[in-house]
């Protein structure tokens, strides 16, 4: 990592502390200056600069954003912390990041500053091939069953399941892929350190350990009301398309659905008894907006299919990029990742010969083509699956 | 009636017990010749015309047909026969009678023959304002319920249920709009004395004294395998648009969908839980024919609307021509039909001083404009409500 990147990467940490999560004034300014120029504003913005007015709106709103953010500048958090949330397992994802998810980038000024991600899973490889599933919690015996199926049969056809770590719908669309042996990505609210609701640390925890948790919020910072709404673009813009298991007319889980027409993925919708009141947001999806009605896993599939061929089409293989096509230092890193047990990136940059940053950037984009995993003890090569594929076994 | 009509008329009732309903050899030769011509033509058949054959496939066909039509001539009943249909209140209704429905002729040349009638309500004013709904015999208990309830709502706004009178949502369908205080229609696969399933000998009974039981079948006649698919033409026909309540994936309610879709009618399917098999055809109508998802009687009507629109629509309010259109023989022998109690179309003749032919017709047509309805004493006049209409009673 070079010392602009560097830099960038630790003004989007701060900015993160003073904006509110998808602040529409901070994206609009993200697209002609860069996050180190908005935190020096931030840092010399005039308090007294209320007295006058600008004549362009955009500069106008920007001023009056930066003086906002310079009274939270104390809301930092130190070194220590930063390092405290990383031994917890807590990583750092932005934009210029291997394992960030492209399809993020599909959101325009609302793209998230940067994530915080926990979990043995590369979230953008997770990503390739995902569907969003989600709904009400306050779901019926019906949909919480539908949920589990659904989710089951997704992660059984290679599909990761993302959902929003909600009561309900949502936690059955985890739990069903975790039952699959599956992926999956839990896009909490608040914090990963918070983690909301209380009620769920044992699937969050289920979740990090073989899925992934994400968040674009502090890590200590609880979920706000207007801040779940926030979250569901994420959600939305994570999965190749969105299922709406259950919800009632006005289910926070049918926003998360606008949010998927807003980025043109697929919306779908389960049908339900028309007896329930929970299955009613879904008929009026199908009916008012077009959603595909789909009954099941197999349903969901082939309405993507466009979108889900693609690196990993079918049951997982193996690596989404040909071993060949790899450069000679993702190679000498790769020659270096056990496939038992797990390294640091500190121990495979010293065997491999090549510094930490370059060391962390191969893996990153080795996670992210299929080559390597994170676990527990740090990085390993994944085992490719017998297939036409050649996996980094058959070197 | 003139000669020639009354020549028609009885033509087709004997082709009616020669030819299998929906005949296409017969609707073909209808199309270029009277049904007395091919009548006289099957008097007249050839037994040993299958020697030699002839350039023409469709006269050929119509040569073959005539000759197996030849060898049935001895089922024409006799008539007393017909006399006694008639006695048990059976009604024979051809194309050129006021009480034809017009949306019949839809059907081209799998235009019914004729149908057999039975029942107090008139059957062209019934299919102003009508819609047919269907589903399985093995319904589920969501299904019957929601049948009934759909049912009893379309009829509660004044819609008209059309249904083939089985068992399971059929039943529901019927049952529904009875129970709303409706007019329901049931259209039988066998013969309206026959009256398939034997089971709904009640269900039947109600239908005739409050709404309509139709059927093409001679009354004698039980159903044949074929003989519930060929119906449901009929049923498709006869209502606005169609509604599948609950359908397997193989299930005969599918077949009157289709026939919905060839004739340009709406179809429109109710959701149901994912789990329920017996859900899986509407869900399949919904994904992959482009039926409407509909969960209620108002979005029924909603989605009918343009069709439900025209004479009558809105709650019944009164007739659908006004009273000043009527020519002076209709208004003569509207002024004879008694308001309470019921009259005779013999007795409303005599008093009218009209032939019975003439008052038959007038009656038919007084009928479908909304003006006369029959009951178990006869024809009586239906009281206006209030409305910008002018109903007879205003006269």
């Amino acid at each position: 990592m070079n010392a602009g990147e560097d830099a960038e990467r630790r003004a989007r940490v701060a900015l993160s502390f003073l904006a509110d999560p998808g602040d529409p004034v901070l994206g609009a300014a993200l697209r002609s200056r860069t996050a180190a120029e908005i935190l020096a504003l931030t840092a010399g913005a005039d308090p007294a600069g209320d007295l006058w007015l600008s004549a362009d709106p955009e500069a106008d709103a920007l001023s009056r954003a930066t003086r906002k953010w310079r009274r939270r500048l104390s809301l930092v958090p130190s070194v220590a912390r930063h390092a405290a949330w990383q031994e917890n397992g807590l990583r750092l994802v932005v934009p210029s990041d291997p394992e960030w998810p492209s399809q993020l980038d599909d959101l325009g000024d609302a793209r998230p500053l940067l994530l915080w991600v926990q979990g043995s899973a590369d979230l953008r490889y997770a990503c390739l091939r995902s569907v969003s599933v989600v709904g009400a919690r306050a779901a019926t015996g019906y949909g919480v069953n539908t949920g589990l199926h659904l989710a089951a049969g997704l992660a059984e056809r290679g599909m990761t399941v993302v959902s929003g770590g909600a009561y309900g719908i949502d936690a059955s669309a985890h739990r069903g892929a975790l039952a699959a042996d599956g992926l999956t990505v839990a896009v909490l609210a608040g914090g990963l350190s918070y983690r909301y609701p209380v009620g769920h640390a044992a699937l969050f925890a289920a979740v990090a350990a073989q899925g992934i948790l994400v968040s674009e919020c502090p890590p200590d910072d609880p979920p706000t009301r207007p801040g779940f709404l926030i979250r569901n673009r994420i959600i939305a813009a994570l999965g190749r398309g969105t299922v709406v298991v259950e919800a009632a007319l006005r289910s926070g889980a049918l926003n998360t659905a606008r949010h998927a027409r807003d980025l043109c993925r697929p919306v779908m919708a389960v049908p339900g008894p028309v007896t329930s009141e929970q299955s009613a947001g879904c008929h009026e999806l199908i009916r008012e907006y077009g959603a595909m009605c789909v009954t099941s896993a197999r349903d969901i599939l082939e309405h993507l299919s466009p979108a889900a061929e693609g690196p990993g089409s079918g049951p997982r293989r193996g690596p989404a990029v040909d071993l060949d096509r790899l450069d000679p230092v993702a190679r000498s890193v790769l020659e270096h990742v056990p496939a038992r047990g797990g390294r640091g990136s500190a121990g495979v940059a010293a065997r491999a010969g090549v510094d930490l940053d370059t060391a962390v950037r191969e893996l990153g984009l080795l996670a992210a083509a299929g080559y390597v995993r994170r676990n527990d003890l740090g990085w390993q090569a994944v085992r490719a699956r017998a297939s036409g594929h050649r996996g980094p076994e058959a070197s």
